[in-house]
């Protein structure tokens, strides 16, 4: 958190500090990720979740193209929302246990972070529009579209993983 | 967090540690609510967090009578995730500036909350059809479908609130 917050002053201002919210969020992403893709078992989580690391890195690029159109330094400001999350899934690794019941949590985890950037990006989106900044829309709905695919991703993943954990 | 975590040995384990989270985040959220109910502005948005918060008390007691078939006692398991998200429910409003744009801001944050809990509520959904727990199973899709009611309506009320913050 900055130690001056901004001043929610206008439709504009919110837009920057979501941003910056987000462009933390994936930086902690980005931190986080190995240590789920040595964690988890399955071939295909593991796969899965490699590519989405480096699908994340071409999103922070992204929003450094955007904050660059909007003249402003690319900085993040801590996201708790995603700390909190990230705890989740580290929290799920270090329970222990059988190795199908484990990668489910890192599923059900990394779906909670899925979703919490559907609704962070969904919106910024929308403010982009409204801003009449059509450039900056496209950029943050080719990332939307990212993370639903992840998501539906793991959906599938999960649809093999939860019956081997039922049989532990 | 219990002090003595549970360790993930099969789905079931899963299933109960996910239902504790959640348990834990609705509670957070029934005691977040009404400091947001006040802070919000346009009439609209102030009656649909109130409605949510009413809402929430019915889906605490489903989760009551899953517990109650699980022959389990009804107690969360702090969820962490939910405290960072509501914490920047709290930031939003602590913010201060034009009342849309905080408005606004407070819908970003709560929609963020709803994708938690489309995300986790669809996990336990589909734990609990995995696990021929098909009562369980309604109950939890009967949440999950308020959820996604939820995130709909604010989807709405943002499109008038996003307007009058770009005015400011």
């Amino acid at each position: 958190m900055a130690l001056f917050s901004m001043k929610l002053e206008n439709l504009q201002k919110l837009f920057l500090k979501e941003l910056r919210d987000i462009y933390d969020a994936e930086d902690q992403i980005t931190e986080a990720l190995p240590k789920l893709i040595d964690a988890a078992h399955h071939p295909e989580l593991k796969h899965a979740l490699q590519e989405h690391l480096s699908i994340t890195k071409h999103q922070i690029s992204r929003l450094d193209q955007i904050f660059q159109m909007l003249g402003e330094k690319s900085t993040g400001e801590s996201c708790k929302g995603m700390k909190g999350l990230l705890k989740e899934g580290s929290d799920m690794v270090s329970a222990g246990g059988d190795p199908s019941a484990i990668d489910a949590g890192i599923i059900s985890a990394a779906q909670r972070v899925e979703h919490y950037e559907i609704a962070a990006y969904g919106t910024v989106r929308t403010y982009a529009k409204l801003l009449n900044q059509s450039q900056m829309a496209n950029l943050l709905q080719q990332t939307l579209n990212e993370e639903a695919d992840a998501d539906n991703k793991l959906t599938q993943i999960a649809s093999t993983v939860n019956i081997q954990a039922k049989a532990a």
